[in-house]
């Protein structure tokens, strides 16, 4: 399987591939009567084959987050893939789906009390944190456990840089590592997120500078930590060019390794970049119009939304590529809008989409690379729309 | 019920009495095992008799988007209430509870064929378009329905002004009217929207003033309207003061009369401002922190975000007031972030949020005046937290 073929400058890659594969052809012989997630979770099994690959003895633990669905998480069991979860709920999931808890790491920096002790009693001894508060709650809750402290990360070249909502400065690391072990927590390591959709391994450079210097002060100041986490940030293609993630994984390690030297333990968290091209998104166009009689553009209004499945429109950060039967025809700028009665249902606009000029009420529009942050997103029923339908073939 | 006190200025009001409802009392009384939304029905009922009111003989369209709860649409059917549907979804709610078809209008100007037609078998009547494609659609699944024709609304005082996603501007407003003709549909007038959350009536003044324009333009081309949709825009309090509803009303409906004479059909499409303070959401705080050694803010996170229930904070759009058993305590400013591993879960930021310094995790938080746009925006389960649960008392 041929994903990402290297295009004429060699290392980096465009799946061009994904035109042509099975879920865009489900798509183009069926009828759907709502907007529709297809997935296939061959293509989540090549990625994870593909990553792995990369990272060597790195463990995958695949971000629950970015697509819970039953068989996604089937298929990463089968593979022998950890996960990172972010609730009492995906660990549910993974377990109820044949995850073991040594396999699961309980990631997200703001947990719930109880759902600590939930997550402790199932067996799952690896927490992250960034706040006293935090291993306050853990050493309550999971006593003796294994915690990791999270470190901002201050500069990103990723094409969506991460608020300063998880971590801590890098100020505060030693302090948090030694008040972990004083709670009777064992402190093994430091996690950090490079940035979502971080294009190129060689984007990473600075933050591993970074972070490797806390983890040299941490090793100085006596703290014996055998345990890297660096995060998500692999990409997906959503049209511009990406590094392979064979390539891309074993780039990022090869960075790794230079500056950490050798890790016991090193996790990878990739969400985006495992499943997000496994899905498509079929949908329909509802209204294609003019607002004004010398408008430029036209607004092209399609039957999913920001409520309902493509949240990650949001400040137009992921640009999602659309494809129609017109495709050959010639094509006018557009701004993309979604089907709900809110005003900030625009997908859209500072940069407007280029689409068939033929484009019409009732064309089925299919939106690539949609396996990611999509389905899981969608509200409960905003506007009586019903939440993206996922189907797995 | 005095649920909006006028203050030293007379005109105007703040809801002081909200502070100790049944409501509040319920949730101090109550332990909650995730965030609810608390609704009464009551207030609901009180709302709808205030506006009412103000309106006079202009007819209700509750906006059923704002808060879709069973007990909302019943209460409403029973106040004589009609009702603005934003879907085929939307529109089976509201007949299962006892809304006839003559009293719901399908205001979305972005229909699906299919919902056009089911509404039409169902016996809605009332259409909203601001397009040549979709008048199209009504004349084929909808023939010789009315329709009205939504425009843009180009300045607004709104809190929130709209984008231009829904209407037409007004150079296209006497053609479509004149193709809806054509087509064999019943063009009966204009809608717009002033922008959500307008304060004041006042604020109505330049838009009335355009639309009114636009109005007596069509009657000088023959065109005989006879129904004036004024849309929505009523705002709820959210901590800056707000007129009281049946003030504001009245003062909406005397700037109309005073523009569109005696319109036979006046419509008014509140959301907001009809259920908005009927409910809080009772929340709990799941970490404080601070980042670095020297921030001069804390971080509070709670166990509600922008995706499971708070959405209207993008942009830090809507402001919600906080209530906590710690607010005789002095406080300190605070960033609010929401559960999940999503780095885009920041509710106030940029503008920080006044929070006791005594708040720590497991306290709990009540957010005022949550009953509109909340719910049935909360996702299907991001990051695997349930939906925002809901109850009504």
């Amino acid at each position: 399987m041929n994903v990402h073929t290297p295009d004429a400058r060699g290392a980096f890659a465009v799946p061009t591939s994904m035109r042509y594969n099975a879920v865009e052809n489900y798509i183009r012989n069926t009828t759907f009567d709502r907007p529709t997630l297809v997935l296939d979770t061959d293509i989540v099994a090549q990625h994870y084959q593909q990553l792995k690959a990369g990272l060597g003895n790195a463990n995958i633990h695949y971000a629950v987050k970015a697509n819970p669905t039953r068989e996604i998480i089937e298929t990463l069991v089968a593979q022998g893939s950890h996960f990172d979860a972010a609730s009492r709920g995906e660990i549910e999931l993974c377990l109820s789906l044949g995850a073991q808890p040594s396999d699961i790491s309980f990631g997200n920096t703001v947990k719930r009390a109880s759902d600590i002790a939930f997550a402790y009693h199932a067996g799952i001894t690896l927490f992250a944190a960034d706040a006293e508060e935090e291993l306050e709650k853990l050493a309550e809750h999971a006593p003796k456990s294994e915690v990791y402290i999270r470190l901002i990360v201050d500069a990103s070249e990723a094409d969506w840089p991460l608020s300063r909502k998880f971590g801590c400065a890098r100020d505060k690391a030693l302090s948090l590592l030694g008040y972990a072990r004083d709670l009777g927590l064992k402190p093994v390591g430091f996690s950090f997120h490079v940035g979502s959709q971080t294009r190129r391994s060689a984007m990473w450079t600075v933050t591993l500078d970074q972070i490797a210097q806390v983890w040299t002060d941490a090793h100085a100041a006596g703290f014996e930590l055998d345990l890297l986490n660096i995060g998500g940030g692999f990409p997906a293609f959503y049209g511009e060019e990406i590094e392979g993630p064979t390539a891309y994984a074993a780039g990022v390690m090869k960075l790794v390794h230079a500056r950490f030297g050798n890790v016991p333990r090193i996790m990878a968290e990739p969400g985006r970049g495992l499943v997000a091209e496994a899905g498509m998104i079929a949908a329909e166009v509802l209204l294609v119009s003019k607002k004004s009689n010398n408008d430029t553009h036209r607004w092209v209004y399609l039957d999913i939304g920001k409520f309902s499945g493509l949240a990650e429109t949001m400040d137009e950060a992921i640009r999602y590529q659309f494809v129609t039967d017109r495709d050959h025809e010639d094509t006018g700028a557009c701004i993309l809008a979604g089907p709900s009665c809110d005003s900030a249902d625009v997908l859209y606009e500072l940069r407007p989409v280029q689409l068939p000029l033929g484009l019409k009420s009732g064309d089925k529009i299919m939106i690539r690379n949609c396996g990611a942050y999509t389905s899981s997103y969608s509200s409960v029923g905003f506007n009586g729309f019903p939440p993206l339908a996922v189907e797995v073939i």
